[in-house]
């Protein structure tokens, strides 16, 4: 069986890692270069697109911002999964945002932004503070504003029309305005759906950001009340959009009640620990549902953390001996803030987990990882 | 990091495989074609041995079968682990009954012939039943025989002669006698030593047999005074090699005792359930001892299986509706007898793994798995 994922990262590389044994071949279409590779070699090429769909029995993606021509010439081919439009609700929080209420999925009020009245309805909708997203994906941390004061409103309107105005996008930008919640934390789920419709929704993870960039998540069975919200809304939103695949759905925990923030229609950093938490990992079972093959369990194996690693390429080789832990680089050059790899650690309760998640905080460098040695020890 | 490994199958796969998370790239030696490959696409040239030496920072070995020039020339790098003299100590049995002697580790009783002389003290000192082993690889299944019964000594001694003089070996062939031994069963144990001596035995597995090639190997932690005993021929036979790597050793279980059978110096098939039932697999606890990493934990996570496909490349699908199933086919065209792959199953405890692995012997077609479905069921 022969896969071609749409993009060329960390994601599609891990897909190949856990499917090689399956004997299914991955080939990965690098979307800068407009080229095919072998996502686990990356130094040779496998010609253009069509050659990568002349190759594949199934194409697949690993993130959602591939633009749209693409899209509509994989899914001609009658091989895409999940569909052209599951990857673009992703990558649109307009359709998003449609999605969910379609879906009757819970989710944070919002107005859709695209001219001045849209703006100024949605002051008058929605209580400051207010967060504005782009609807298309921002780069280098434009296209969000925050509105915590009126005074405010004109200076991030003529910013935002600039910015709408300016966009080199092949449909139009827009804005999703929004509420913002405070959240007691944020939690995840990744989930994989198959084409008859089965769903194996993962444990929920609880997860710690640093600099706005996800860099903790936890997976235990702690959670049940929630675990239950999340599966619900994840088949609502996997059946609504038909889904074939793993979807990730990132909520808020507000009270007792889970909000969705937003969702990926794709494996997500927040389901790495399934490489090793999981009886089969997220990147696994992607495949197996996209070559309708059956899907794996998607139980707690064992209380898991993952921890990502920003910018660094060098850690000391100590992480070694705590039992259980996994290093994952990702073969790529390091720039800051890029993720370089993850830490997958195991225990066989919650406590030994924390245990072995402290030990690996004292022997992280402390410059590059204070946030996180932070995070570990407040958590006992 | 680079590492080269001699031997181009499966097993420099599954390295491949484990460690390509570790940012550490193998290539591999085949020792037939002589040329330098990527372990896990086969498909592309990297050159002669001497271009592998160069690359690599390490050399290592998948099989004890590499002819002494080679080993000669990896040694004179200085990059080599294990040493020559370990790796050429596993492909004859000559040196490995001096070997289990001199580290004072229980074996059958055997005698070293290599002449008419030999053979008939071998009659005299050890008792019938005798087998005798080419002290070299034999190949399609030549290279042994049986003495039951003192009438088939003259034709055993003419063949076995004959054979010796014909062995087109760099050394001279020569053969060991040993007293055969009525055994329980047969069990084996990997363990991975570092170069400071550290030893991380993982638990021994039950093997199973099937037309005298590995068919099932099972990992539990019930075994505790085999166990020691293993652990320990395990630590004598490694310190006495001054071994870096992973080991595997095969015994006879004798009553209450472990007679060694025959070492190994490298992973090896009884050990392929680490992948999923041990924290650090010994593919990568081989890896990171001759990269001189931490090893890792050899302690047993989950009761374990593992069932070999042999000579078949095609499974129905159902297998993977069973829980905790991996199936790691190994990329090889179809041929008889072939190890093709195998399947790991886990279970939270042993009645759970059993019932699982019966449920995989329901799944597998009758005709080419009737001997492991007939072992499987006969564990209950």
């Amino acid at each position: 069986m022969n896969v071609l994922v749409l993009g060329a990262g960390q994601l599609a590389r891990m897909m190949a890692l856990a499917t090689k044994p399956l004997n299914i071949t991955i080939r990965a279409y690098d979307v800068g270069s407009k080229t095919v590779v072998d996502p686990l070699a990356l130094d040779n090429s496998y010609g253009d697109l069509n050659d990568g769909i002349a190759f594949a029995d199934v194409i697949t993606a690993e993130f959602e911002h591939i633009d749209h021509d693409t899209l509509a010439i994989c899914e001609a081919s009658g091989k895409l999964k999940p569909s052209a439009q599951a990857i673009k609700t992703g990558g649109d929080r307009r359709l998003e945002k449609a999605l969910l209420e379609a879906a009757g999925v819970a989710n944070a009020p919002h107005v859709i932004i695209a001219d001045k009245a849209d703006f100024d309805r949605a002051i008058e909708t929605l209580s400051l503070p207010i967060i504005f997203k782009s609807a298309l994906e921002g780069y280098d941390g434009k296209g969000q504003w925050r509105l915590k004061d009126m005074s405010q409103a004109n200076a991030i309107w003529d910013d935002m029309a600039n910015f709408i105005a300016e966009a080199n996008t092949s449909v139009a930008q827009g804005i999703v305005a929004e509420q913002m919640i405070p959240f007691d934390r944020e939690v995840s789920m990744v989930g994989a759906r198959d084409a008859k419709g089965n769903t194996f929704a993962y444990p929920i993870t609880e997860n710690h950001h640093t600099n706005g960039v996800l860099s903790v998540s936890i997976a235990t069975n702690e959670h049940e009340a929630l675990q239950q919200q999340a599966a619900l809304a994840f088949e609502k939103v996997a059946d609504a959009l038909d889904y074939v695949g793993v979807l990730a759905i990132e909520f808020f925990h507000v009270g007792d009640k889970l909000l969705v923030n937003e969702i990926a229609p794709r494996v997500h950093n927040s389901g790495h620990w399934t490489q090793q938490g999981a009886d089969c990992s997220q990147f696994e079972n992607h495949i197996r549902a996209v070559c309708d093959l059956p899907l794996g369990s998607s139980e707690l194996v064992r209380p898991t953390a993952m921890v990502n690693v920003l910018g660094e390429d060098n850690l000391p080789q100590e992480i070694f001996t705590i039992p259980s832990l996994k290093m994952h680089w990702y073969g790529k050059t390091k720039r800051a803030g890029r993720k370089m790899g993850h830490i997958n650690v195991s225990g066989s309760d919650k406590q030994v987990l924390l245990e072995r998640l402290n030990q690996l905080a004292d022997i992280l460098p402390a410059e590059a990882f204070s946030d996180i040695q932070q995070y570990v020890r407040s958590l006992g």
